[in-house]
């Protein structure tokens, strides 16, 4: 066991930064700002440029597998590294969405959580229990759950009519049932806010993570008031493109920054203006 | 595009080698024989031994990334040199039950199939069509969604009934629209012979991807006879442990090969009794 879990690291980032951003590390070598050559090294100098620039202002990272493995071995590498220059006190969150059966889920937790050392990964709910259960075990982990995604194809399953409510809800219901160890969260699309409260109102306490803001056009302010927990906390609102790329030439590290304490500080605006009571319990679950 | 597509060359290798047979390249360490040494560069040497004592046997190969991605960069690697060892005529699918948003899902899928090279890949249906949509666009590759999986916790979410069906036959009948080049196939575990049966019955011209078989205890007869279109062909059905581990001592090539002659046989065996015709539709999909 770590000496904090999960849960207790991203409150303590997310408070002495007074931020719930999450900065997502998804780099494509087309989009490296000019001044940095077009090749897998280049990342991991544009990775630790990014962090130093807004290590301050962020609840958490989230770099995204699919650009890291798009590049091959040297792509991984490249991850690793970025890994080594992110702060010990800020989480980092693989997001991976993964979902194996049960002898195969525990090679991919091992592959995230001990191989890699990540803090909390993102995974597919698809398989059932037994695929989420080997990452639910490292009890010192976060682990994020998908619900609702941010995609438009989000609507082709996840809102299918399953006796009454949307299997998304059902997914919600699912991982609060599982959750033995309180780290489990799931993961909303900033895209939908009226499904943000809804999963928000049947997972009080469930740290969601908010993918969609920025360049998936999610409006941050409605996703934010949706997502925040009863005292405005445990809502990770991630955007990528819309902080790394802020400028393609060498002041990218300076205009990350820029746009990551605007984003961060629009984010705390929301936080200020809650949702109407009804839509926010404040006790337990009402599942 | 390739000179064969991923059905042409799996038809090809499944006549040639007169199998269904698919042996899953699913290897930890701790399993390796005796006379290897516990280190990845072991498994490509044994990767090696088994496809060298079984590329006559099977219709494809199947590593899941699970397994060396859990080894980290040494495991990507001995993957990478795992795939060049595999004979050129031999379908290779990734099983990577990836699922991301569209932007991501495109590095996913340029991951397996240009920078790794695979001839299909496993995906999940989760996020919906435009998490698909990049693979499917690979029009020589082959692309399985996960249906009915073969764990335990398949029926979690899988087998909820939505509107009079369960969910696994809404996504069997969502991916067959959504298959425009002809090149998805469906994932049904070897442990559910009446789920794979249905699955069948509303896609009979698809591959199907049929695990589970052996440790994961699936009837290899009956999911063989559910599995298999009206010509007794278009279904891979996979076994790792069984085949792989077949002994733990210096024979284990051997022994794998003499696993996978059984297992090959056995899965023929049952091609040639196929199902009564009421559950084996010969014309088009009757969904």
């Amino acid at each position: 066991m770590r000496t904090l879990t999960f849960r207790e690291k991203l409150l303590a980032a997310a408070r002495a930064n007074d931020s719930l951003l999450c900065v997502g590390l998804d780099v494509v070598l087309a989009s490296l700002p000019a001044p940095l050559p077009r090749a897998p090294e280049s990342i991991v100098a544009f990775n630790r440029s990014i962090v130093e620039a807004t290590a301050d202002l962020v609840c958490a990272y989230k770099p995204n597998l699919a650009f890291y493995e798009a590049l091959g071995l040297p792509g991984l590498e490249a991850l690793a590294r970025t890994l080594e220059a992110i702060p010990e006190h800020i989480p980092v969150i693989a997001d991976a969405k993964r979902g194996d059966v049960g002898h195969t889920a525990q090679a991919y937790a091992r592959a995230l959580f001990e191989t890699f050392g990540f803090d909390a990964a993102t995974v597919s709910p698809y398989l059932g229990r037994d695929a989420l259960q080997p990452f639910l075990d490292y009890a010192d982990r976060g682990v994020f759950v998908l619900c609702r995604t941010s995609n438009p194809g989000a609507r082709d399953l996840q809102d299918l009519d399953v006796g009454g409510k949307p299997l998304y809800e059902i997914v919600a219901e699912r991982v609060l049932e599982w959750d033995r160890h309180g780290n489990a969260g799931l993961v909303v699309g900033a895209t939908y806010p009226d499904e943000v409260a809804r999963v928000r109102k049947l997972a009080p306490e469930m740290p969601l993570l908010v993918p969609g803001v920025g360049a998936q056009a999610g409006d941050v302010r409605a996703a934010t008031r949706a997502a925040v927990d009863a005292r405005g906390e445990l809502a990770i609102v991630s955007s990528s493109r819309q902080v790394i790329y802020a400028s393609g030439g060498a002041d990218f590290a300076e205009a990350a920054r820029r746009a990551a304490l605007a984003l961060r500080n629009e984010i705390n605006q929301a936080r200020s203006q809650p949702l109407a009571p009804s839509a926010r319990p404040r006790g337990g679950a009402d599942a």
